[in-house]
């Protein structure tokens, strides 16, 4: 129906999460209509992605140099190390300001059903680096779904045998929730975390 | 925040219409994620968008070649002509099957306040190709919008003086849709163009 190249570009942004052929059609006539440059700048900079990223040798983040940069600052707390579950979730942790310590990116989550192990993710890594050097508190900050939990319940099973402190995220209600809308699970662990005033 | 490859993408996929950093930064991450090869046919099919495309010479679609698959066709029937504001609507009216003839690219609608006027748009090439040949009706196909529809009435006033047959689109309540929640000028249109029963 469309020329070649246009229809295989629908093909390939079709490709991307959350977009369907509608939106690549969009996506494609937008590019159409926008300066050849702006397209250029475009398809470089996906081009360059790959090229230009590597995977962090000690904590698996996405980086521009063999270590990423918080691996490679100074001021972080070698002491403290969270664990992800995918580079994406470094940048909400960090806007908070509240983490000072190293992260440690698992790249997944165990999903039996599609086959990804323990041994598909840089859990062996994360064993050398609690080995190596003075790490005093993990804190496993792997999504709270189903398969983040089981990841999560894993890995403490496996770090008890070391000497150091294990700790989760909270769980409650997210601010700005209202209680009226918030599902059952979410307030049994608000109940179950409740706090005294101080 | 961001290592600068990662930084540049999100930024030139901020640009795609209805995309946020938010979906930027998925779209990177998946990327990141996904084979190197994916990233290739995605960034490549980018830089070809442009160069493997252009626009037909007689109609202004998009196209491979000197004219496009439309204008090319010794099946449709060139005395009738669907004039549409891009080439993006060419295909919901093709998908209709109801529609032989050739079609015109205005290139866009008539912004005053955009500084868009007739003469940015295909117009004159569209009386060049009403004078050159046995066109016999044109159907204007504008959005029916504000801007669309003061680049028909524009059309009209102009197309006038030809001794052809000039008609637009009906309008109506669309196939689905519920009176309930249809506006007052949908209905309107509904009313004054109300058909008796055969």
């Amino acid at each position: 129906m469309y020329p070649k190249p246009i229809q295989n570009l629908i093909t390939e942004f079709s490709k991307l999460p959350g977009i369907g052929p509608r939106t690549a059609v969009r996506f494609v006539f937008n590019l159409l209509r926008c300066p050849d440059y702006d397209a250029e700048l475009l398809g470089k900079a996906i081009l360059n992605l790959k090229k230009e990223t590597k995977v962090c040798k000690n904590c698996f983040n996405i980086s521009e140099k063999e270590l990423c940069e918080f691996c490679l600052n100074p001021k972080r707390d070698r002491s403290i190390v969270c664990i992800v579950e995918e580079a994406i979730n470094i940048p909400a942790i960090e806007n908070t300001k509240r983490f000072n310590g190293l992260y440690h990116v698992l790249g997944g989550v165990i999903k039996p059903n599609e086959g990804i192990s323990p041994d598909n993710l840089n859990i062996k890594e994360l064993i050398e680096r609690i080995k190596g050097n003075g790490i005093k508190e993990i804190i496993i900050a792997t999504n709270p779904n189903t398969e983040g939990e089981t990841t999560a319940l894993y890995l403490v099973k496996i770090l008890k045998s070391f000497n150091i402190k294990i700790t989760r995220l909270a769980r409650g209600l997210s601010t700005g929730s209202d209680l009226e809308y918030a599902d059952e699970m979410t307030i049994s662990n608000a109940l179950a975390g409740r706090r005294e005033y101080e």
